[in-house]
């Protein structure tokens, strides 16, 4: 397969593009130049670990939004309708993926969930995308992010994998930690496992909160 | 040695000050939320690579003085008064750290210099420490840094050192990519060796910047 490459100039029109858009969708919410600034510190961050350009501007995209989402929720501009839980693992690339690809799906709509990691990889580990897609979870559309101050403000379940102190405690948040082995380098029968785990996790979980909330 | 250890709170009254001082520093030119939100995205991302965590909110601080700073020029809010130089490796801890100080020493406020790594290391190499040391350069107060879209857009020249191709290309700027073996865990007389090598590059490189300019 052939990997397209992206010019600059054409990267530059798509990121201006996201600009234009999310400017209008985040009006009288925050400034033109503070959407310019997300959207190209979201490329620029999502460039230093991803292995294919290609899609970038078009991820960098939709990365910002979700932050800027998660700044207005942190920031008191826009109302939380749900709870808004966020999974980190070292490389977002397996655990964390999994874990938001589930409760988004058992979720229905009840909670909103993100994902991050301390040392973003290259791209999501393909045994993890095939094992998902072995329960009719599609991850081809997901990339790994790094984790940034806005996603952990937003948060009111914080649920770490693996990622050490690698994420400051801030007050009023419930942490979790789940003791989960890392998929990266494993066969599919143990990415697989892992996988189940996560599952049975994320229904526990999603039980509880709803019967907290 | 002990290393002291910071909690969330102190933590977060250093940087509570840091945003007073710059907000205070950058008056009419960016908003105290934004100021706000620079600090803080700038102490998550030193904390997910940092190992000594006691010191962020103190370097936070700095880099986001920084940052803000590029963000500044790069948008024309305030004139550079001389050129700016990127020095970009992989992990910001030996070859972009020695060009930048080395650079910074030999031009004695005729050029700004910053640097940045594409996976910024945890801390400083300490060979890297020690050769610059002998050569009375103090790293000491350095650390880390990820690359991060302002200081690219700042910079007039952006000189890149073995990190392949994690930074997006701009147009009007002048590219360059120095040749350097990576000091990573290379033994201090071949650390000896990249330095000198390094402030030849510097020095020539200077001569040629200030003649042209």
């Amino acid at each position: 397969m052939t990997i397209p490459t992206l010019n600059p100039e054409a990267a530059e029109r798509v990121l201006t593009g996201s600009v234009a858009e999310l400017s209008t969708r985040f009006a009288g919410i925050f400034s033109g130049e503070t959407v310019d600034r997300y959207v190209h510190e979201s490329y620029q961050s999502l460039y230093r670990t991803a292995a294919i350009k290609h899609y970038l501007p078009v991820m960098a995209g939709r990365f910002a939004a979700e932050r800027l989402t998660a700044l207005a929720q942190a920031t008191g501009k826009i109302d939380k309708t749900v709870p808004e839980v966020l999974f980190i693992c070292v490389h977002n690339a397996g655990r964390s993926q999994m874990a938001a690809a589930m409760l988004h799906r058992a979720a229905r709509g009840r909670v909103h969930v993100r994902s991050a990691g301390s040392l973003p990889a290259s791209e999501i580990n393909p045994s993890v995308t095939d094992a998902m897609d072995e329960v009719g979870v599609d991850l081809s559309g997901e990339f790994p992010k790094p984790l940034t101050d806005d996603v952990v403000r937003a948060a009111d379940v914080v649920i770490t994998m693996g990622c050490g102190d690698a994420c400051p405690i801030y007050p009023g948040k419930r942490y979790l930690d789940w003791d989960l082995l890392d998929p990266d380098g494993q066969p599919l029968h143990v990415v697989q496992d892992i996988r189940d785990q996560i599952e049975s996790k994320v229904k526990h979980f999603l039980d509880e909160l709803l019967a907290s909330a």
